[in-house]
């Protein structure tokens, strides 16, 4: 949809469609609702993010799963989510590599108290193995600001394959 | 479970049972999480209610479905709400009901910008009636601060339905 129809929006469909632009948190759609219209998408954009940086960051990190863990071997993963993920190939793991993943997901967490959060579309199988056993190693409060800025581009894809961008491509 | 079971739970665990305390906001038991250990129900349902305070009003009450609405003829209610609707009496309203409760919603909703949230375990179909027939005529402050009042009512009979209480009834 473009701008305007975003714009028109009554907060019951503009819910429905951005309410999982941040993984199960539709109150930050909830609440930015308030905040239109919206001038441009990175506007939109920005009130998310400014949204965002008001709610505890380990609370939000909390509502996000494991890469290549139980929500998604359940199928109970959000569409988002799985798309995302596939996108990544944690769907296609070797046993190998899926017991890897699984022991540094769990190191991660009992170290944080939150999982590992990365956006998948921006990485490759490689990549989220090799960040994540990187990253464990962080200190505690690099990795709150880290997940954040994860969930932040995660937020801004999932916002781009829903609203047309302002200018067209060239 | 009682209460050290729930101080034992993990994050994944806590979440995953208490969820859906506050209507599709699982970021609020995901942040609560942190305030563990909890001394008695009572310092979880504070916890809770605090962080409800903390959040912007209109969002968490945007995330609730309406009574008799939408959701509840899709089949798109969570479980909770859809229990509640039914003690209610949601699910069994006649057609002269149904119409002019679904009236009301658009009404409330037009007027205020989110839904009409009441705890519907407390009410029945009559006294949901009348309420919403009232409270549309209060002006947005009192109808911000009420329909908080009842999210709290919803949390605290969720969380009873899950936590075994401190003292055992006599």
């Amino acid at each position: 949809m473009d701008l305007a129809t975003v714009n028109a929006l009554s907060y019951e469909d503009f819910v429905d469609a951005f309410g999982n632009v941040v993984e199960k948190c539709p109150l930050v759609a909830a609440a930015v609702w308030s905040k239109r219209p919206f001038a441009t998408l990175t506007a939109l954009e920005a009130a998310l993010g400014e949204f965002i940086d008001a709610l505890p960051p380990s609370g939000i990190l909390r509502c996000h799963p494991d890469l290549a863990g139980r929500d998604l071997r359940d199928g109970t993963l959000t569409r988002e989510s799985s798309e995302e993920q596939a996108a990544a190939g944690m769907d296609a793991l070797g046993s190998e590599e899926a017991s890897r993943m699984s022991r540094l997901n769990e190191e991660y967490k009992a170290r944080f108290g939150f999982p590992f959060v990365i956006c998948a579309r921006m990485n490759d199988k490689a990549a989220v193995l090799r960040q994540l056993s990187e990253r464990r190693g962080n200190v505690r409060e690099v990795e709150v600001t880290r997940g954040i800025e994860e969930v932040k581009k995660i937020c801004r894809l999932r916002l781009h394959t829903l609203v047309l961008t302002d200018a067209p491509k060239l």
